[in-house]
């Protein structure tokens, strides 16, 4: 049975910063460059929820896209659109906010829903701006 | 010696829904949403057809792109461009016409005229909307 | 005082045919082209709907987008999206589904209740394809 | 003698939010929706400057476009990007971050030194999000 | 009746070099910089032709796109795309390859032909990389 | 512990041509087309460098970006930037310069620097125009 792959792409728009409380400003600076500054700065990031799986022969639909949608909606954009990663997401508690980071936390979030909707989270992809972005695959 | 992955874009614009006839109205509403408008929507799609072999040492080329463009247009664009996906595409007989699917049969339009030119197929992606896409590695 | 204008996209994906009931189908063809395919083609379109005014001293707003996304819903894209333009669409009721026509139409679709959010319609522009859109001021 | 546009792009990551100091934090969410999250969010702004002049018989340039990259780095960039707009940045005290408040502020950053140049500044386009962006014309 | 402005997309890739004859080598290099390099450099150049007329009572168009289309391969793109701008192109002999003097070329070889058509030209968009663009609408 | 990718993006636009000086012109252009243009032709690059690793513990980032971009310019932009690739670039000596071959050989000029940062090289990608793509993963 084909095994296909199948993609739905979320944006949101944060605060967020770089910078170690337990270091100096000027390490921090040295460390962040201007992602240290200590007012904060944003962006809008653009996430792609890749998942993977056989296509159902009743529908076509390896998941039903709408359902998909409601699940990262619930477990990841709610809680970082139009808020400070820093302070205002729970689950990004004690970890600093680099990208990397961030893409490791979403998969977190997300794999045990995505596995309820019989199919398996295959890829976390978050651009913070158009000149980088990750991909995290789970381990 | 290495292996190279190289990836040409095609585009179509064509009509489909997704209902099953043997379904009442109400289920395949229930089922597939506003994509089972009775009487059609449409895309813009975006195909990406990746081959893979060895750049060749008379002329750097994996494949001549001119003659991929040429298989991929014969095997798949002329089909479906300004096309009904459901009414009027001879290799979607019988198969509902979800991403995942057109996707699946793509690659088995493509596998066969792809070698013969002397390469391998490696990754058909169809992106619908800019919110979803599907990738097929074939199998 | 400055006017500013501002723009908000919107997106819908629609199915229609180029075609003249009054013409034969070879006439259609030759004036159409693929366009006139008889089981209808379809896009993904994009909307930009740009009004202008003074920002106000209050909020800093030409406009509340909010509101103005919920105008555009209300007045076009629930009327279009996964919808066929030929058959479905009220407002296109005889007229033929160009971008042309389209844009005229969504203006005359706008203008009155973008008025009434104070400030004044600017321009409809419509994109068909990566490769042809077109814009509308209203006169 | 021909008078050509000249645009030049350039890209900020900044920190903001939507409230009046001077409202209650329900009058400010019922106004600004979740743009007035207390703890800031942030966007990764485009910026794209217009300006107008005769194409130079020696050079064929209505301007230096390095020259111009580095004004608009001098007087609008660097006090904007990896910063909060409402904290850090001079030229904004006292008013309200919205786009188009930003557009105007650009504008009054840009338009003597552009002058200088040699031609004349036409529009400022500032993008938020994908989906909506301002254009400010200078009057 | 209304007056529709609509715009196609052409693109082609060139090689040019911004430099004077008659001017040294230092001199060249501190006007122009690294577009000076006597090797020549090249882009993927964009081009948007926007056309206006009032749309056709018997076909909705402004102008048929392909027509439009035919004329600006005829008169454009054949003569640069895969070309030396500075070499190849005999509507460009005599002037410096910057983007605005090819905007102003580009005018000059559509005008008329657009006219044949039965609409005019209002518009030559051409974007050089993704921070620059030029526009021309014709005086 | 968590394998992460990131990536970063960087341009260039550079003139080149394919062709062989020991074939014929007619050899040439029936093997290259329009690529093989004698006097050149080019584009706008676009290049996406990803490497992989553990995010650090102390900062959360797999590779510091700002390092990865001097390496990157250092080993490849500065020697194709504003350049021809068949006349101007040293490691480009004695290959032709098809896509597929750039790729390899920014490979090999970045593999080494990439492991003295501490992390993997893991895929070269190289946009040559928007239709067509390469991508290397190094073996």
């Amino acid at each position: 049975m084909p095994i296909v792959h199948i993609t739905r792409r979320e944006r949101f728009s944060a605060a967020h910063k770089l910078s170690r409380p337990d270091w100096s400003p000027e390490k921090n600076m040295a460390t962040f460059g201007k992602c240290a500054n200590p007012n904060w700065h944003g962006h809008n990031y653009e996430l792609w929820v890749t998942v993977k799986g056989e296509p159902s022969a009743e529908t076509g639909f390896v998941v039903d896209l709408s359902e998909l949608g409601r699940i990262i909606n619930e477990r990841v954009i709610r809680h970082v659109d139009h808020k400070n990663i820093d302070l205002d997401v729970p689950f990004m508690k004690g970890r600093y906010s680099s990208t990397e980071n961030l893409a490791v936390a979403f998969w977190e979030q997300l794999e045990e829903p995505v596995e309820a909707l019989g199919c398996r989270l295959h890829c976390i992809k978050l651009k913070e701006t158009e000149n980088n972005h990750v991909e995290y695959h789970g381990g």
